[in-house]
């Protein structure tokens, strides 16, 4: 299993970005010099592909010490991600009924690591997550996922709404889960594509992620405790979509 | 047996207020935060409820140094567990289609916690655990629940054998969760009486448990992934009950 891969010093991340590596951040040192070409190039260049960009403080570089780092690092995703636009037509064209399953600002690396496992347990085809605000796709996700995440596709998207306009103009039903909705989840039609929306352990689905999608579905809380565990909540709609589809065989 | 002795964290202790738990003292760290609305809601209600308030030192915490304290810790009195066969009697007295769960050497704080909050959202009556071979009733599996290991209660049974034997002769349907049979969980019914047994994380659930079930519910992993998560198919099977007892109301 590959494990989390760290990029130090300005030259070899320029080369980084340039061989199209999947970057999930960088770290610049607080105060760092800006006046060298290179670095304005590494600036820039992060800018155009839409790397996030932190600026933390010098101890941050403490476990670095011995590399020549020249104030940045950043860390590698291990594991290669995709893009929806690309995968949907091969999913249509192997006569699949596709399931997707987009997160919202998930952050919890066991919450991302255990939808991964049901994901693939349950045989959702792609795990579609933003470039910001998620949970970093290394190996402690690796780990709670017991590996499922080579398994299901995961697809990180620049702008997730117009991802999901494409996904609702490509044919698949938006659907998200929250409890804001009078609709039991197991009153929706799963029987096509679908892809569910699962939201922010604290903050839910972003109002304007809700706002286009074509159904909500909730999933009460019967006892008066807060919620589902996003996780449980995943598990809980994606083996709904799995007997609906199921049954309709027979 | 004493159970429990520090709950950590804004929410779980509010939890614990509320269900009126003996709470002895409540720990502030020095210097916190007092902004956030739930930070008040938990000094008002301790105020509310006379609970001993003491302001400490940040070194105080070094102790739950790996936990998610927020800053707040308290020493409870210990949970309060129960027999089932004190509890039934109560369930069919009032009118209720009991829905229980029996653990079989489920170890992991986590997963337990998990469980129990998962049980709570979908209105579950109680929770059997064996005496031995079952993971702590302590500060972990409440940060974990949420709180909700105060809204579902808890039933610590000698001999899980005579117990299960207990709840079959008392109209109880017992449906093991288990990937060795052919029945999908959907098609079992669960509109009576049930008691759901979920099994160790790595061995499943006892063959001597397994013998004595009346049915065996299989939910299927599509992709290959060894199995669902024990906390998520738990969440999947009780929301089919749910699914089935409201469905069956109109």
């Amino acid at each position: 299993m590959k494990k989390l891969e760290i990029v130090y010093g300005i030259h070899p991340l320029i080369e980084a970005i340039i061989a199209k590596k999947t970057i999930r951040k960088i770290f610049f040192q607080k105060g760092l010099k800006k006046a060298s070409n290179s670095y304005k190039k590494l600036r820039d260049l992060s800018k155009k592909e839409h790397i996030p960009i932190q600026t933390v403080s010098k101890q941050k570089f403490f476990q670095l010490k011995n590399k020549n780092h020249q104030g940045v690092f950043a860390v590698l995703s291990p594991i290669k991600t995709y893009h929806i636009e690309d995968l949907l037509p091969i999913f249509y064209e192997k006569g699949q009924n596709p399931l997707l399953i987009i997160l919202d600002r998930i952050t919890d690396v066991r919450n991302f690591g255990s939808i991964i496992r049901t994901a693939a347990c349950a045989g959702a085809d792609a795990i579609i997550i933003p470039k910001k605000d998620t949970a970093m796709i290394g190996s402690d996700s690796i780990k709670t996922s017991s590996g499922a995440l080579f398994q299901v596709p995961i697809c990180q998207e620049k702008n997730m709404l117009n991802t999901i306009e494409f996904l609702t103009n490509s044919g698949l039903k938006i659907v998200s889960a929250t409890e804001k909705s009078n609709i039991y989840w197991y009153n929706i039609d799963f029987s096509g594509p679908t892809a569910l929306i699962l939201g922010n352990e604290e903050k839910g689905i972003s109002s304007k992620y809700l706002k286009i999608s074509y159904e909500q579905a909730k999933i009460p809380s019967i006892k008066g405790v807060s919620s589902l565990n996003v996780s449980v909540a995943c598990g809980v709609i994606l083996y709904e979509i799995f007997r609906q589809r199921t049954k309709t065989r027979f």
